[in-house]
Parts: C-alpha cells; sequence; structure tokens
C-alpha cells in the first residue's frame, strides 16, 4: 500500500512502512518534540522555517513506495536483465576474488561501513591502522616510501600526479604534461579535461623516442595499455635530465613479479587497487593510489595517515599534514580531492593481509602464467603479438578478424577487448581458469598450448622484498583473520553505535535491505566496459536513478559518474564554463564564493580554471547582498558563476537565495548550489527550481550511501536544461564538449543500489517526511540546547533548518575548554563529536538527521548539558582546565584502571559520565597529539616494538 | 589444483588451499609444536596414539578439494535446479519475510553465530537477553507463565509435552495420550515414534466428542491442521476433570488474534516460531516452543533462561534450574532434549521486537484476511469449506479435482496442498499477495472475490494484551534495531573473540564461505512438502552429503533428519532395537554406558525403551574390560546394546576399542559410537570400520555448523549395512519400521550447505590433515601445560586424542580454589573456559580444534600458567581464596574502575592481567549467583527499574 496513506504532514504513522523505519521518531516522539520547539505540526514547522519562495508545490514524482521485499525484488529484476560474462576485458578492471572473511566481515559489516571520515583518530585506530597497512602496501609494491590513504581512481590520480609534478617543478619549467601513449584510454580521457582548465599542455607521445621540450613531467603507463611490459629505465633518466617528474601508472599486483617504479626512477607512482578483491562494479568504487618520492610528501595529495602518540605516549594513528588538506587550503588548493575510498581500501589492504607477500605473488604468477599459455597458444598458431614482454595482458594482431574473434568469444560467454578492426587483446587474472583459456583460443581458431610460466622480462624482475611487517603474515587463517578485522572494527565508533552527529555530512541510517543489493554478482561482477546488450539491467537501475534525482532536485538530468562530491563540483563548474565557452563568453572566469562555503568548493573553482572572489556574510551568517552586489559589480563581464550552499553551511534556510541567484543571473553568471545540504530540502523545494542551474549531490549524505569510514561517495551533477550537453562525457568515447571527470562512465556504479533501494522504499511522501524530521530533529536539539550554548545562527522565527551550530567562543574565552576538548569528552560520554570548527571556528555543528530516534537525541542532549555543567566548574575555577576530566578526555580503559590515580576528579567521573552501562564504547587511545606525529612524520607499519609499554 | 599435492603428512604448506586457512597452525608453527610434544612429523605422531588396529588404511574417497569460488559455484548450480513456488501449503511451514536488519545482523554476523552455548553465562548476557525475550513472547502469546528457552521443533516439542504430561499425572493414571485427529501429521507422525518405546498408549480421536478412559494428556491443534479454529475450552474443562493434562500446539502468530490457551484452560503450549522470521529451509532449522503452566515449570523440557543476580548485586541472566536439564539427570532422564534452538529462536525475538504487538497482529490480519479473502471467493463460486472459523488456511472441497486444481496452481507458480483426492487446502501468511490469491482462484477457476476481513470467530478473539514489556516497543526504528542487536552482540564472547577450547564440543571455524549459502533464496525459500520435481537441487545435495559422511565414518547410509546429537542418538538406539525386534529379539533392552560417557547417552537409552546398565572405567579412564564382561554376563539375552564414545571422553584413543565391540558383538549386542569425537578420527579412522554398528554425527562440531549460542545443532544417524532400512522415515509417509524423529524429513536441511561446502573445500587430504593438526594442539597444549596441572588420562605414549582434561582437583583441595574460579578467571585474561567438570568433576577438558594458530594456543597457555601462579599464592597462605582476584572474577569495568578499591590485589591484576591490550573484552557482568536465581525464578524480562542503581 502506498506510503502516503500513512503520511500526515511528514509524520509517518504506519511502522509497516519502510519511511518509519528509516525515520527514527515516531507519531508520539514528534508531538513531544514539536511541543518542545513550540510548533503544532511538521508543516507547520516547515512553513516557519522554509521560505515560503523557495517551496516548491509540485511534489515529487518517485514511484510508489514499497516495502523492501518488493523493492529488493524488482531490483532482482533489473541484476536479471545483465547477462554476466567471464571479462577479460582489462584496461584497469579485473576479475578478483573477494575472500568471502572479507566479504562478511568488512564489505557486509556495519561497524565498517557506517563509520565516518576518522578526523577523531582516537574513535578510529581500526580503519586507521587497516588504511596504514594499505600504505604500507602501497608504498612497499611501488617502491615509494610515502603513500597516502586512497584516491578516487587511477585516472584522477594520475590527474592529480600531474597537477603535483607542475607546482613541484623547478621555476620557469614549461608547461608540457608528456603522456606516453601507452596509457589507459580512461586515464588520458581524464587527463585532458584536468590539463585544459589549468593552462597545461597535455602532449601524447612514444616517450622512448624522447622527452618533449618544456615537460615538468612525464606519465607512463607500467605495463602499458596494450600488456606490453618496458623498461622505462632510460626514459626516466632522460626525463630527469631535463628536470621532469617522472610518474608511473603502474599495475599493483604485476609489481609483486616487476621491478618496481620507485626503483628506475619513478617520482611518483599511481594506480588502482581494484584487484585486490574489489569486485568490478560496473567501474566502480575503488581505491586508487598514490605513492611518492620522499621530497615530494608534504604535496601529497588527499589522505595520509601517519603514526603519532596519544596522551599516555602510546604510538596512535591520525591523518597527517592536515593543513595540507586540500578542502583546508580553499582558493590557495592544488587539488580538490578531499575524500578517499576508505571502505574499498581496507579491503584491498585486508587482501594483502590475507593473501601475504607469497600469496599475492601467487596470484600474480597464475595470471601471468595464464597470459603467457595464452601467448604460447597463438604465436604457436602463427598469429603475432604486439609484445613478448607483458604480465596479464596479450595483444594479438588478427588482421580484418578482430570483430570475428570478439563475437566467438561472446559466443562461448568471454568478452575479450576489441583494439581495432585487426587486433584483440585479452586479460588474465586471479579468477581465469583453464577452460576460459580454451574458450578464448576456440575464438582465435586455435589450440590451447600446454601451460607456461610468466613471460615477465628477466631485466624487469623484481628482485626487492615486500609486504615484510608482520601484519602481512600474521593473520593467514580464517580464524585469525576474522578476528584481526573484529579487533580493528571493535575499536571504532560507526553508527552502529549511536549518534555520529556531524553538521553538514549526514550521517543517517544505512538500511541493510539498501546494502544488501551491492554484494549481488550480478551487479558486482559486471566490467565496466562490457558490450551494451550484457548490461542492460545496469543501465536500466542507472536511468531511473538519475531520473529520480533529476526530478527531487528539480533538474533537467543527472549524471552520476563524479565519483566523489568534490568531482561533482568540478563537473559542475566544468559545465558551466563549456557552455559559457560555447557562447563566446569565453572572458567569464570569476567564481564567487561566499566566506562561509565549504574550502572543497574554492578548490574546484580554481580546478576548473575560475578565479575565487569571496563574498562576505552579514552578521546573520547570510550572503551579504551589498557586499554581492559589489563583487558583481566588479567582476561585471568577468563573472562565471556563483557557488552557494543551501540551506547555509550555517544550518540556515536564507531568506534571500532567490534574490541572489536573480542576481547574479542578471550579471550574466550561473548559479551552482552546493547540493551538501540537500537532506533539508528533498519533497519540499528543489534546488534547480529556485534558480539553480547546476547543483552537484552527495549520494552519501542525503542518499544512504554509507560514508565507509571515509569513502567511497558518491557525487552526481544535476544540471539544469540548457547544461545538459555539458556533462561529462563517456571516458572511453570522450566525444563531448566537456571530457570525464571519472574513469568510469557511470562512475562508482557498484553502489547506485543503495540510492535507488532508498528512493524505491520511501517513495515522494517518504522523502518528504524525511526532510521535514530532520529538520524537527535540529531544531529540538536547538531548542533544549539553547539554553546551555549559544545558537550561533538561525533563520525566520529563530529556526535553523536540519542542522545547527553551537556556539562555544564565549565559554572557551572564559573557561579556556575548547571545542576539541568537548568533542573529546562526548566520547566519554559515549558520543562521536559533531563537526568541529566549521564553518565557524570555535563552534560545533549538529546535525542528528532524521534517523535518530527521540531517546537518543536525549541522551545527546543530557550528554551535552553535563559537559556545559564541566565547562562551569572549569570556568568559575573550581577546577583548573589543564586538570579537568575535559582536557584529559578521552579516558581510556587502562586510563580508567590504571593502579594509581591523582585527578582532581574520580574514576567514576572519567569514565561514566552519563552513568554506568554494560555497553560503555571505551576508545582504545587517549587524546592524540597532532603535531607531534607532523614533526616526525611516520606514514607506514611501525614496528611492533613500537607498541610494547 | 588438488589439495593433496600441497598436503604431505598432514601438514597443509599452501595458503592458497583452503584448508590451510581452515588450519590454523602453518607447517613451522607445526614443526615448533612437534618438537614440545617430541615428534618429528603428524604422521608419526598419528602412528603413536593412535591404535594401529583402528587405523583405516583405505582413505576417504571425498571429491578433490576446491577453492571457496569454485565450490560456491557449484552450490550455486546445485540451488538452481530447485525451482522456486510461491508456497501456500502450509501444515507448519509458512513464508515470512526476515527483516534484513535481522539477517544481517544475526544470521550473517559471527558474533551471534559463532558463539556456544551460555554456560559462561556471564560472557554470555547478549543472547540470554534475546533468549528471555524469547521467553517472554511464548509466555505472552500462549498466556502461560513460565516458557522455554526453545526446542527442537513442534513435533518434538508434542512429544516432549506428552512426557511431561505423563509424570506430571497423578499416580495410578492410564497410560493413554489422546490426540485430535486434527494435529500436525509430522507431529503424529514424531508422537508415535516416540510413544511406543515408553509404553505410551497413544489414541487419534475426535477429541470433543470425549475423552478417552486412562488418558493422562491431550493434544489439540490451534488452529488444526485444516485450517479451523475450535473453541476448545469444554474439551480442556472434560480433560482436567479426568485428570489429564491439557496440551495446545498453538501457531504463535494466531494467537496475536485468538484467545491464548492458557486463557482456556491448556496446561501446556507448544509449537514452532518459524513464521517469526526464519525462512522455512526445507524443513528446519526452526525454534519450537514450550510454555507451561506455573506448577510444571521444574518439569520444563529443555534450556530455560531465568534472571539472577551478580556479585555487584545487579541483574544478571543465566541458565535456570540446571539440576533439571537432562543431560545431566543420566539415566534418570525424562527427556533426551540437551539443546536448544538458539539462533532461530533469537531471530524468532528480534522479530517480535522489530515488529511490536501491533506490527505482529497487522501481520496476522493480513495473513488471515486474505484466507478469508480466499474463502469468500470459493464459497462465492459454490465450493464447500472444511470450516467456516480459520485463521490463515482455507479447505475446500473439490471432489475429485484436487489433482487438477493442484496441478493448475502450480502452473501459475503456487504450490497448494492436496489433501485428498477431493480436498484442497491453501495457507496465507505474512507474504500472500494479491496476485497470489488470484492465481490460487485462477487454479479453482473461481473469480477473486473483494478484499475480506479476518474470520476469526468473535467468540475466540484475543482479548488480552501480549508483548508490553518496553522491549517490544523501543526499538522499532532501524536505527534503534541495528544498534539493540550489536549492544547484545557486544555482551558476548564468539569465536570471532579467541579461541573456545571447550572439550567434546569442538569449537572451530566456521568459515564465511560456508555460512553465505544459508541464506541463499533458492535454497532457503523452499517448503519441505514442495513437489519432488521443484527440490531437486536440495535432494542432490542432501544425497552428495549423506554419501560423503557415510564414506568418512566408515557406514552403509547416514540419514540427516535428527536436529540435535541426542534425536541422532535416539535414531541410532531406535535402529538396533528395531533391527532386534525385526529378528524376533524382543527381550534385548539393556544398553551398557561407561560410566564417563555423556549424559545424553543414558537419557536417549532410556527414551528408546532400554535400560541402562552403567560399566565401570579402570584407573586409566578406560573402559574396564573386567566389568564389561561382568556385565555382559549379568544380562546376557537381555543386551541391546553398548554406547561408548570414542576417542573416549577422557580424550584418549583407548587402545581396546576394537576387543569391547567385539565381546559386545559376541554376546549378541550392537556398538553405538557417539560420534562427539569424530574430530580425532576422521581420515585415520572409521567408526562403521572398527567394529560399530551405528554412530551419530555433530555436524555443528566436527563438520563446521556454527553453535549460533547454543543451537542449532545437526545430528545425523549412521548406520551399518545391516541397520540402513531402519532408518528414519519420512514423517509425511511414516512408512517405515521406524518413525521419524524429526518433523521434516530432512531435519534441519536450511543449514547443511555449511558441511557440504566444508567438505566440498577440504577434500579427503584436507579433512584428514585438520584431524591431526587438531591432535597436535592438543598434545602441545597438554605437553606445555603438564608441569603446571596434571593431565589426567593419557594413552599410549602419554599422548592424548584432540582434548586433555586439566585436573585441578589437588589443588582445589590445598588451595579452595575451584574450576569455576579457574573457569571464570580466564575471562579476565580473554578467554572462554573449557569444558567445567566434564567428564570428571573439578577439572577442566581442553579442545583446542586444528584451528587455532600457535599465537593463540601460546595465549592460552600462557594464561593457565598465569592462573596457576595465582592458584598457588592462595596455596601458599599469601592471599585467602575469599579475596582472591580468582574468586572475584570475572572483573567488570564497573569493578575495576569503582572509585573504592580495597582489594588485596591491583587493579592492573583484576583488569589487565595478560597486560594491557585495547582490544580487551569486558564482561558486562560479575560472577552470577544461581542459586539465588533457582530461588527466586523469573524467566520472563524483568521490569526496567531492575536495571537501576
Amino acid at each position: 500500500m502506498p506510503v502516503s496513506s500513512h503520511v500526515t504532514g511528514g509524520t509517518v504513522t504506519d511502522r509497516s512502512v519502510f519511511a518509519a523505519r528509516h525515520i527514527g521518531t515516531d507519531p508520539a516522539d514528534q508531538d513531544a518534540m514539536l511541543k518542545a520547539v513550540g510548533y503544532p505540526s511538521l508543516e507547520a514547522l516547515m512553513d516557519a522555517c522554509m521560505p515560503a519562495l523557495i517551496r516548491s508545490r509540485d511534489g515529487l514524482a518517485l514511484p510508489p513506495a514499497v516495502s523492501e521485499t518488493e523493492a529488493q525484488a524488482e531490483l532482482k529484476g533489473l541484476a536479471e536483465l545483465n547477462r554476466p560474462m567471464r571479462s577479460m576485458l582489462g584496461l584497469g578492471y579485473f576479475g578478483t576474488h573477494t575472500p568471502a572473511v572479507i566479504r562478511r566481515n568488512v564489505l557486509e559489516n556495519p561497524s565498517w561501513y557506517t563509520a565516518y571520515t576518522p578526523y577523531q583518530a582516537e574513535i578510529s585506530q581500526g580503519r586507521l591502522e587497516a588504511l596504514l597497512n594499505f600504505q604500507t602496501m602501497v608504498a612497499d609494491l611501488t617502491g615509494l616510501p610515502v603513500a597516502g590513504a586512497s584516491l578516487l581512481d587511477e585516472a584522477t590520480a594520475a590527474a592529480e600526479a600531474m597537477l603535483l609534478a607542475r607546482r613541484a617543478a623547478k621555476r620557469g619549467a614549461g608547461d608540457v604534461f608528456a603522456v606516453d601513449a601507452g596509457v589507459l584510454p580512461q586515464t588520458l580521457a581524464v587527463l585532458k579535461t584536468r590539463a585544459e582548465p589549468v593552462g597545461i599542455d597535455l602532449q601524447v607521445t612514444d616517450l622512448s623516442a624522447g622527452i618533449p621540450e618544456g615537460a615538468f613531467g612525464v606519465l607512463l603507463q607500467y605495463p602499458g595499455a596494450d600488456g606490453a611490459v618496458r623498461d622505462w629505465s632510460a626514459v626516466a633518466e632522460a626525463a630527469h635530465a631535463q628536470d621532469a617528474l617522472v610518474t608511473v601508472a603502474a599495475d599493483l599486483l604485476a609489481l609483486t613479479l616487476l621491478a618496481a617504479p620507485g626503483e628506475f626512477g619513478a617520482d611518483i607512482a599511481v594506480g588502482s587497487t581494484q584487484r585486490f578483491g574489489m569486485p568490478m562494479g560496473f567501474g566502480g568504487p575503488h581505491a586508487g593510489y598514490m605513492a611518492v618520492a620522499e621530497k615530494l610528501q608534504r604535496q601529497l595529495p588527499g589522505r595520509l595517515v601517519g603514526v603519532s602518540r596519544d596522551s599516555g605516549d602510546q604510538p596512535a594513528l591520525r591523518l597527517a599534514l592536515q593543513a595540507r588538506e586540500q578542502h583546508i587550503r580553499r582558493e590557495k588548493a592544488t587539488s580538490n580531492i578531499c575524500t578517499a575510498q576508505v571502505l574499498p581500501a581496507v579491503i584491498a589492504s585486508s587482501f594483502a593481509v590475507w593473501h601475504g607477500p607469497k600469496g599475492l605473488r601467487g596470484i600474480a604468477e597464475h595470471a601471468a602464467g595464464q597470459a603467457a599459455r595464452l601467448a604460447a597458444s597463438l604465436t604457436g598458431a602463427g598469429i603475432a603479438l604486439a609484445s613478448d614482454a607483458f604480465f596479464d595482458t596479450v595483444t594479438a594482431a588478427v588482421p580484418g578478424r578482430a570483430d570475428a574473434v570478439v563475437a566467438a568469444a561472446a559466443e562461448r560467454g568471454v568478452n575479450v577487448r576489441r583494439v581495432d578492426a585487426d587486433t584483440v587483446a585479452a586479460s588474465c587474472d586471479e579468477t581465469t581458469t583453464e577452460a576460459d583459456l580454451a574458450d578464448v583460443c576456440a575464438a582465435f581458431g586455435v589450440p590451447l598450448a600446454a601451460p607456461a610460466a610468466a613471460a615477465v622480462p628477466t631485466g624487469l624482475a623484481r628482485e626487492s622484498a615486500y609486504l615484510t611487517h608482520p601484519v602481512f603474515t600474521a593473520h593467514h587463517s580464517e580464524t585469525a583473520m576474522m578476528r584481526y578485522l573484529k579487533r580493528l572494527a571493535d575499536m571504532d565508533y560507526g553508527l552502529d553505535r549511536g549518534m555520529i552527529p556531524l553538521g553538514s555530512c549526514t550521517m543517517k541510517l544505512n538500511a541493510a535491505a539498501e546494502m544488501e543489493p551491492i554484494s549481488w554478482p550480478a551487479f558486482a561482477d559486471v566490467h565496466p566496459l562490457a558490450p551494451a546488450d550484457q548490461t542492460r539491467g545496469w543501465r536500466a537501475l542507472i536511468d531511473q536513478l538519475e531520473g529520480w534525482l533529476a526530478d527531487v532536485c528539480g533538474y533537467a538530468a543527472v549524471s552520476v559518474q563524479p565519483n566523489a562530491g568534490s568531482q561533482g563540483e568540478l563537473a559542475g563548474l566544468l559545465a558551466i564554463r563549456a557552455w559559457q565557452h560555447d557562447r563566446g563568453e569565453t572572458g567569464r572566469d570569476v567564481c564567487l564564493i561566499p566566506a562561509s562555503a565549504h574550502g572543497t568548493n574554492a578548490a574546484s573553482a580554481v580546478l576548473a580554471g575560475m578565479r575565487v572572489v569571496v563574498v562576505a556574510c552579514d552578521e546573520a551568517g547570510n550572503v551579504d547582498l551589498a557586499d554581492l552586489d559589489a563583487k558583481i559589480a566588479a567582476h561585471a563581464e568577468k563573472l562565471a558563476a556563483l557557488m552557494v550552499t543551501y540551506p547555509s553551511t550555517h544550518g540556515v534556510y536564507e531568506s534571500t537565495i532567490v534574490e541572489v541567484c536573480a542576481r547574479v543571473h542578471d550579471a550574466g553568471g550561473q548559479v551552482y548550489v552546493d547540493g551538501a545540504n540537500l537532506n533539508a530540502l528533498l519533497g519540499w523545494a528543489k534546488p534547480g527550481r529556485f534558480g539553480a542551474d547546476v547543483s552537484h549531490l552527495n549520494l552519501h549524505k542525503t542518499f544512504c550511501i554509507p560514508h565507509g569510514g571515509g569513502g567511497p561517495g558518491v557525487g552526481p551533477v544535476a544540471v539544469a536544461e540548457h547544461l545538459v550537453p555539458f556533462l561529462p562525457s563517456d571516458p572511453s568515447e570522450a566525444t563531448g564538449p566537456v571530457g570525464p571527470v571519472s574513469q568510469a562512465r557511470w562512475g562508482s556504479a557498484g553502489i547506485l543500489q543503495i540510492p535507488w533501494m532508498y528512493l524505491r522504499m520511501m517513495g515522494s511522501a517518504g522523502v518528504t517526511a524525511a526532510t521535514a524530521s530532520a529538520v524537527l530533529a535540529a531544531n529540538y536539539v536547538a531548542a533544549r540546547l539553547r539554553d546551555h550554548f549559544p545558537v550561533l545562527y538561525t533563520g525566520e522565527h529563530g529556526l535553523v533548518a536540519h542542522e545547527c551550530i553551537l556556539d562555544l567562543r564565549e565559554l572557551s574565552k572564559e573557561s579556556g575548554v575548547t571545542v576539541e576538548d568537548v568533542a573529546k569528552r562526548l566520547i566519554d560520554y559515549g558520543f562521536h563529536a559533531p563537526t568541529m570548527s566549521f564553518p565557524v571556528a570555535g563552534t560545533l555543528m549538529v546535525e542528528p538527521t532524521e534517523s535518530e530516534d527521540l531517546a537518543e537525541l536525549d541522551r545527546f542532549v543530557d550528554a551535552m548539558v553535563a559537559i556545559r555543567a564541566e565547562i562551569a566548574e572549569v570556568a568559575s575555577g573550581a577546577v583548573a582546565v589543564e586538570d579537568s576530566a575535559l582536557r584529559a578526555a578521552p579516558h581510556t580503559a587502562a586510563v580508567a584502571t590504571a593502579d594509581a590515580w591523582d585527578r582532581v576528579y574520580s574514576r567514576t567521573q572519567a569514565a561514566w559520565p552519563g552513568g554506568v552501562s554494560a555497553a560503555k564504547y571505551w576508545p582504545p587511545v587517549g587524546r592524540i597529539d597532532n603535531a607531534w606525529g607532523d614533526r616526525n612524520l611516520a606514514c607506514t607499519c611501525p614496528p611492533i616494538e613500537a607498541f610494547g609499554e
């Protein structure tokens, strides 16, 4: 039965409806909360806080909600439209066996996937350890000392390497980035997209023949797209002689058999870790990687985990060199990366822990051996190969026969790759069987030769050791692995423990029914380049989802390609730029951004080739209209766009948004509304209808893709009619005016089942109810906490939108207690801290979301009130801030049970401030010293001895 | 590639082989361990400890091992042979939607399924709470105050009720158990099997017409098998007038709409909770239930969870009235039930927590409404019904047309039930849709009528409240439910935390690849009575598995029907008895059982109609041959069987086993070898070849079905050629000489994928290696601990088999420290205790299994050595036992962080005796007072206030 019959003014009245499971507060709770806020109904509350001008009266056009069983059955029907084939298409995507112990205990375990980005490092030690393993694995295999905690994919990692090379280049270096012709086509397509706006001259050439003049960097593929393994040492030397940095895009599995990039001169290595246990997923998500030489470590884009020490002088992990991060650098950013692919990276590093160095080498030898056998079969029958030095990919010359071979293989259930009319390539991997080879040989019309050994060129054979840290050999039985993964998970605080009230990050329920379908093989095991007639289910799902997203946001079209919010921003700005250029307005390059904006906005604008001009905010936190006018006037003909978040990052529905949009449009600019706060709009207002031309959405916020401990995110770009032709194009064709921003046509397709399920189960009424419930929750928290902490910004009638900012600045001044102290003390009370010092330093931004129930909201409020009393004690002088439980927080079990106790507060106050509960979460480490870690940078697994007493 | 090429003398050398993942110790570990034990190789160790006479030289005939991916692919192929249909077959099995949040967080979560039976209550509070919820749910719905923590299935629960009624009957009562004709056919079949051996006269009759003379009890079905809802109050009154106890087999879902059995005179209620979220699984496993009137509470068979208090005076749960349990009562037992269906019971109680009273009622109304609509459709077209008072099942008269209707429905994808040539029944449930009804109506050739309301007779409408405890209304959002399930899981200690070294219980790895297929819908959603042509995959799987099990044990045939070890024992003894009767040897009724046997052996013998005669053990713990001869002589013509465990429950390979078997055979008896210790034999010896005629196997021990926190178990019976005709028969036909012991033909079929996967991935060499590795682990522990604790029994060369008994009796005498103190202290060290005081009081029996790695074995040994030092301190008088950390164990976090500390040992010694580790497991409660709880029996959810300070 349709949800709508159970939804009255946003309150869901029937628990058998999914929306009532997703929304934490029930009608009785909501009545009590409305009373506290002072409104008779959700409708009245929304009327009061949301400007009437932006209200959408036409509702949503989602299909009627169905139950979780019905939705899964419908999705199963789509899955069955896919025709699963064995893939030998290669080009950066390979078959891999996800070990069941990892699938069950990581990919399908809410303790891993519901966790947030590890900003609160003390309660994130488990995934930080898994990421440190990842960095160690990448550093070892690439032979470069410093690796980051993952990037979005191989192609964007290559783009980041290009940007890194340029900023590291000597003064006076040229603008040329030289790419070898053997690079993966999707990497080249993304590089093209990214080079042009920032003025880099991309040249594709055979680098063995020489380094182009003016090159500040070169990119080499290892092995090449055709499978050939080349000795790049002479090229690297030549590049260095011209002061060009050398980036090698390397296959991590191949590096178990091949000399490491760092050993033949690479300054930077990039690539994908997909084949380390992550299903192809029709293109993603997978963890890209980057490793760099030591001299470049402070230039590394993206997240970096490092070892530091905690208040008890024990080793403790946290994100290192955070000042380097791009979302903090704003318009000075050199990249717009502000997230990682944590869950895929955890899976990849767990794959390495599980298999160990010998096991990985065995997998590589299997793939290479199968390729060698295929090569022998072909050459034995007189078919020439592109190269006789290869790892896993054989490229064969079949003049005029390529289509026939591909078709014959497909008939046998195997996809091989058509390179051109005369050439076919086939890639082997962990999963390639003798039967696969037999099928491929039959397609080529040759007999299968005897088994052969890997064909790695002797001069390039790997001789150095890798994965020598004990973690890569200690957990090889499944029992040990299961326990290791649980031990790590137990260290972390996820949504499965309690509320994560992160302003702007919308940590809501990731329902099991939404998550289950990402494991279905009919979706997971599909290569992104599989022929269209094999992927009808995937395409139907994506079509439907893009349509639903366009509807709920009021746009003409959506592309799910951007695999992070930052990439969605970039795609949106590139669309604006291309549209303006198409109209001949090539001089428009100024992007206005309010002072309150998320730093990534500015970073994306820079990378889209725009100049950032900051617009001031008034005292109420809103865009200062006078300053906006001034800035528009100042840049008149140059105005490209305004980027604004709505509701604002201050958590308020600005009443002037329609006016702001109009003024920008009047000046010839386009309006970009950042979709970070869509959870305050869905069902009630549509950015595409109240003045915006483009938005990106965060499927990992509003649409229930879990944060995965820090990624994957999905950041679709949504545009108005006139911008539709300027959406990112297919990386394998790249025919549109705007190139691709991610390496796969549909980005992280492999997790789009989650928002599909969410919208299918919620329906229009459910989504609408969720929004109002989220707004109610935020206003309830604000109302209950207002007497204890000032709520910094409010809109009409003193109301907030879906989040509220608690202002601690006065309290900090009086008491010396910092927001960090409060954040860490919340851990003792059993909470993840709200967003710290964004968008305003010295504040906490609370976003409870609609998924929390009243008991949890009250538990949080009670904790904050109790902390307020602790601050008062300090402010009154009764307790010195240095001696307070606030400053000493969080308290580990080791601290609370220490034999000696010389603190001014009791053990009970330290450990059980919210009352004794058997379910208490104990942080595994005490307060971490970030500065010490940055001064003593260490970003690979420390020796075991470091953890001794 | 076959495993065997990587297995040398039992050591697996290639980690890419599943066996090397299953077996915890690698070749280097094993070398070190062999050195400690004093043997050069596993082969040499096995030669030394296992008598040559029993060694099997013909090896195993399992198919060559394949990888987890290959095995799952093969199993998927079997699944695809099943033809999934919508089921309206009813008869105790119904469609149900397992909520995804429960499937993912309970059924697929190792923290729930790898846990052991909650004997160590302090580390089992989570599942004990879930079971208390189960008991509360059953008590509320049945209207009877005391419910157990689940029984094996509805039919065996009815059999238990019959036995309970007899022992509760007044002196001089008759032998008649009167069953109403409306009882489920499989229940009747099991009752017949169970009544005859114990001399009960089972009479099937229309009880409305009167209670048979001599009846000590009656059984009523509510609603009846034909769906009819009858008012049984007059029958109950009549039964009571004759001093007969009234048992009502009731559908728990129907009780949300119908008057409760306890309200119309039932003394006992039994039934199934399958439709509370557990898939049909081709017959099981499901949790059966029993609830009783207060006067009968101490007679209740099976497990009962009760509330008691811990050392800190906080409420704490544990198994209540344990002295009542049947495996403890041995030959005085009145039942042989010694386990429960914990995991299915947790799922059923979670289903109730999730839906709450209103939700359950809504589900019942849906099912009843669909049935009413179907009934209206049929009667509207002139088809007569068996009853116009029904809940979910409609039985229709279609003279001569039943086969045609069934076939027509099947053609439309729906199974309806052929009652006889003129009658068809159809059952509705939670999943029944309008489309299903339309299909069924089409099959009947009638139009679908308009929606109708439930047809529950007004006089029988439920008026009393149920599920009023807050737990059934507090967790209705998925976020809250996920957290509740995690909070419960976090309280418990499972294999996912560390070793559970339980002698005789074989707690080994339950690999994720083995577990995943139990969730596959093509297996899970099949009704046990679905036509054979729809279940070819299930039958092929079972055929293969039974064949493999027969091979590895050296028997002619296996039946997987018994759904617990105890039921396997019963089936085996019934086979012996029936064979002897068939030969005219009806006087043989003596069952010899060594003093060391598990109590269940004796209980099963009693229930098979045998008299138990105990055979003494000699000082070495072996069967005393002289006493055996004496007992054989004394009972000469009466000798039916000897039941013996091999290796013995003392953990030793008795060298005389072949001789023992021969003497029993010579005297005309049969030999039953209890398969509890098969993990010490597989691949090296076969009971069916060294003298046994019958065994039961524990698939939940040796063959990797997880313990599920206390069930489900699976206990197949394996027999030699001459006993094959006497295996349990199909409950729906019951044509063989021995009736069924479980209500489903293949028992708990729904989890047989687990042992199938295990054997398929291990192969002959892997299984053989596992056994030797388990024996090595036990001998390693014995060798390392021997100097600290005497190892009670050993065999040849001072070796043990796969487990060892540590004798604490002298130490206890010297120090006052009990085995319980040691067991609870082990919790502080991060371990689950070994088996306590079985088979010898005052000892601990350690079975490490092959799945633990050397690091974990050493961690355990180190903990035991440290505890030995703590005992020495007490023994020396330095610390009084009452003041010791041993007696105060386990230490909760609340205790270790209490503001006051007046103990003689430090907090560090209390909480971190094995060294400080962030991964420490904290027990949620302190030592539990069992006696207090038994004196103050409370077996339903306590009011929330009980948990206050």
